[in-house]
């Protein structure tokens, strides 16, 4: 038996915030301290490490469940299934539904409770919760819908990373630039064609990096002490992402019984256009090999960073043909991997 | 192969609260009118539903990854393992660390990282995680465990399910003199012992059900808009607990092999006494018999409904021989059964 996508989607937010549009922030450093350049210069500094122009936010009225439902609605489209018989609903996300101009989290019920009632799912079979599992929560979706089906406790499961992290963005930090809403969505389903997931890794850093992401307070000394946002430690994360992925990406391609030139795309979750390159870089030079040209699609520049949602968008936009140089053929070997709060690391080797 | 529990740990919250605590407090039903009756007539009636005399919290500089953490040591110790084999840490909970006097929950790095961290584990092969699944999530991430080691991906998990649920209280509901703190935690491992995990049974209600339980302002209509706390519809849960849980049991026993007389014990969820002697006699009804006395262990009287944390602290307190006319021995047959958020339910029939 074979573990397959069969169905993807993605729900691409309305709302278009270019980098100019934070020219008017209030930028500080961590310690409170203020930028000793202007604006213009932090975002043209900040583009050119991130390769983010603009990004995508959310409608005030929307939630994170929502976009999580829309792009479910097209994966279930889109794999021609009846959701009704669908035994698992996965959602990663990290910070749940966060009303706009609010502060909470709201995750009772879980957001997969709230998806399987906006699907109108009625079979009280189909199990829905929540993973948390920082960025690669998605892939981790993944990895463990593909061990129900193993184990024999399900046939089809939908796997949705949805996060909008504009809700929980501090504007005083220039980091809130990287962030932005998104969500996407597969179906795996037991499967007696060929390919499908060959091999996962999955990791967990905590002895150093549990803090490398975290929730803190605004950079803005005069905000309050108990309003906290997510916060990162970027030049902690790039060395470490630079040190541990590579290694976990060719574990995994190992495992999987293929080649390094058997494989066709990465999607990767996009964090940083430059971390992504030195990743991909460092990837190949494990192997002794350069990598090859548009083996690495990307979204970055348009889309930003929502976290869960950037690989599973990444993938439907691909399958979809919405990229250019990028396609997917029956037989082709792509990887899926991530990187995120944790640390945590994983990767998917698939045949498609 | 099978699936055994070798050890279990549970931490106690120190600060005791007695239902007199709440004499004082304001309480309106939720459309902000105030009661008829006096509080001590309110709480009379409470104690005479729900059986809680007295529940327990954490200290104000404690926090749930913190109890999750105590309760893991006991049971690592207890099953006498390097922590360091463990291949999952998974946290089941609900609201994530909410800071004492703060309103938000803080769930980035997972409570699974932070235990990690806590627990000084270093091998990043030991993949940490968090479930929302309201109540049920300690019986659903034994559920998971389970799939991962018969999917071949893990051999020994720690399963965690921790909760603070005096940081999300609304002190002008009464129902808040039910929810408590604690934190429960096992160690499941493959084994080559017969018994183990027989069976499971779970589901997701949410058609009509998800909003049985969620995240709503409080009952003082002076309070603000924006600020949540859980909330309940306890009529509805009632009557929808009572026809499904039942039906759950008796389906899972009905597919370990098991028969009714094999059963020695139920570990159900400390929701409210009477909605579990509700259940448990339906259950045997359903079998055209009577309860057996003992058949249920209770603690609800003096540690409340501390949600993901009621069922492993139970048993955590069986098994060390604390609970007067309870005892486990090899061979012996039991049921974890839980109900809550989402709406979700499930069980585990399990050998000792």
């Amino acid at each position: 038996m074979n573990f397959k996508i069969t169905g993807t989607g993605s729900y691409i937010p309305n709302v278009v915030t270019r980098n100019a549009d934070f020219e008017q922030h209030e930028f500080f450093n961590l310690d409170g301290s203020s930028f000793p350049q202007d604006n213009p210069t932090t975002i043209r500094k900040f583009k050119a490490i991130t390769g983010i122009e603009e990004r995508r936010y959310i409608e005030p009225e929307m939630n994170t469940s929502d976009i999580a439902t829309l792009a479910s609605k097209k994966a279930i489209e889109d794999a021609g299934i009846d959701p009704e018989t669908l035994d698992y609903i996965i959602v990663a996300h990290n910070y749940g539904d966060v009303k706009s101009n609010t502060v909470q989290s709201d995750t009772v019920p879980s957001l997969a409770t709230r998806v399987k009632a906006k699907l109108k799912i009625s079979n009280p079979k189909c199990v829905g919760y929540d993973i948390l599992f920082g960025c690669p929560g998605w892939i981790e979706g993944m990895v463990q819908a593909n061990a129900f089906i193993k184990a024999g406790i399900a046939k089809r499961c939908l796997v949705i990373g949805a996060e909008a992290l504009s809700r929980v963005v501090d504007s005083h930090d220039r980091d809130s630039m990287i962030f932005s809403d998104g969500a996407g969505a597969a179906i795996l389903e037991a499967s007696e064609e060929t390919g499908g997931i060959l091999s996962h890794e999955s990791a967990t850093f905590s002895l150093q990096e549990s803090e490398y992401i975290y929730f803190g307070k605004s950079n803005n000394s005069k905000s309050s002490e108990d309003i906290r946002f997510i916060k990162m430690n970027g030049r902690k994360i790039y060395e470490f992402a630079l040190v541990n992925v590579p290694k976990a990406m060719k574990t995994c391609l190992e495992n999987s019984g293929k080649s390094i030139e058997d494989l066709k795309t990465v999607f990767i979750h996009q964090a940083n256009e430059k971390m992504d390159e030195a990743i991909i870089n460092r990837f190949y030079k494990l192997h002794n090999m350069q990598a090859p040209e548009h083996v690495m699609p990307m979204t970055i520049h348009e889309l930003g960073n929502s976290s869960v949602a950037t690989v599973p968008t990444l993938l439907d936009l691909v399958r979809k043909g919405k990229i250019d140089h990028q396609k997917l053929e029956k037989g082709d070997v792509v990887m899926f991997a991530s990187v995120g709060a944790g640390m945590n690391i994983n990767a998917i080797t698939y045949e498609v």
